[in-house]
């Protein structure tokens, strides 16, 4: 599993690195950024996943996360993947900005002409995970995820179905339910097909209600998200958890959009969080 | 004195602003941002200028820049203009990374064609404060001034020029005497002419030299920075401080490099440093 280095600097004590590999699983090549806090020689760090949304690439959080501080404060590894298959030989829907390239929506696509390279889950799920455990000194038995929007749907998703992997979920103007809204109707249709129960594995609410459990569940959701009403639906989440007897914290936030201008206003706080439960 | 609003998100518990307006001592439209922090009605803030470096506009470090934390934090007004005029009558050097549009370097040329639009130094020293202190709820008897490379040569060099308007000054990896290394021969010499004595108010080093004082200056410097040893040359800083009997405070940082992950990492220590002469 060879690594390319596109580049490292040295930021907050420790270092930004962004690389790229041969993804056997994708069939492209794809580019990932990871920060290593300062540790010590010997010293293996836990790691916080961070799945970003429509659009976006790993740069994207990367350059406006604001989350290298509380990182180094915490000693805690933060990983950002990209969102779909990249290059000239991938099929796309270039005039859409919530289908194709930029837009996997964290699923092993079923249907034709996707199936071939839009497998983000297996990605996420063991390949990227397996190539960074072999690559950078990372304690892979505390690991916690977390992401926006598209990506918020991704890391509550991969949460819920891998609870032993993951020791704490977040998200940020999560898709709570893509089986009940556009952006998520739309994708999951062309990806997976019209069977809707295939669907289901790939929606938070729809896994909760089908009986995966998480104990540590935090959502931060600004109140001036123009996707709230339409696409995220942050109270179908609520809904479900409160059926299933769960205790997420979700939290309104008043005032605040769908940019990373919000993001990075909770970031620290999301890691910290998610280093207490690291570090438990 | 007529302002645009381009963008406005909620962040950090205060507002990011992004504005334009027609500027009469550049005779383009001007683009720049304002952080205010969370405040009370009727209340006024500090303001803290960021000049930016060659090739950046206003929008580098109010993406990533990570400052909105420590300006909420500390109660401080952040505001980052642009480094030249902008727009297609602008005359340009479009080959050229560090001369024409995106390099403005501060001054207010004398030579043709520049001399119409390049007069970013009247428009940082007088144009711009009244436009913002008629428009935001700031505090404009105290100012500082901060910026990064060819923006910390603009911070160094308007500070010294104005230690009265400026309580404080900061710079990252700053080019500090202009006329000694070739971004600034290059500028200078086409912005000013070849009559070298009239480059010298637009070099901090020289500024010094001439008798020019200020008791309160941070620079940080990255020792891992290409520009280093060519165009930012620290040392000679140090050295005019140490004769004129000035006490800077120059830290060179082991193994940071140019980037914004070396400012945004020591960012939240220049807030503090210019809040406590801010409020003192």
């Amino acid at each position: 599993m060879k690594l390319e280095t596109l580049s490292e600097n040295r930021s907050h004590g420790g270092v930004q690195g962004v690389y790229s590999h041969h993804s056997e699983v994708i069939g492209t090549e794809m580019t990932f950024s990871v920060y290593l806090p300062p540790h010590s020689e010997g010293e293996t760090l836990p790691v916080l996943w961070y799945l970003s949304g429509l659009t976006c690439t790993h740069a994207n959080v990367t350059e406006k996360g604001e989350f290298r501080a509380a990182c180094a404060e915490h000693g805690i590894a933060f990983i950002a993947p990209d969102t779909s298959p990249r290059g000239e030989d991938v099929p796309d829907a270039e005039e859409e900005y919530d289908f194709g390239k930029g837009a996997g929506f964290y699923v092993d696509a079923t249907e034709e002409p996707w199936r071939k390279h839009y497998r983000m889950r297996s990605y996420i799920e063991r390949e990227l995970p397996e190539l960074v455990a072999a690559n950078f000194p990372l304690e892979m038995s505390r690991q916690s995820i977390t992401g926006h929007s598209m990506g918020g749907h991704g890391a509550l998703s991969i949460g819920l179905r891998n609870p032993d992997h993951f020791r704490s979920i977040s998200a940020f103007s999560p898709i709570v339910a893509p089986s009940q809204v556009p952006w998520g109707e739309k994708a999951l249709g062309r990806y997976l097909g019209d069977d809707r129960s295939s669907w289901r594995e790939y929606d938070a609410v729809a896994l909760i209600e089908d009986g995966t459990r998480h104990d540590h569940i935090l959502v931060d959701q600004g109140t001036a998200d123009d996707f709230l009403e339409d696409q995220l639906k942050t109270s179908l989440l609520s809904l479900a958890c409160a059926k299933a007897g769960m205790e997420p914290t979700i939290r309104m936030q008043e005032g605040y959009d769908h940019s990373y201008y919000f993001i990075s206003t909770f970031m620290a706080e999301h890691v910290a969080w998610h280093a207490e439960r690291l570090k438990a």
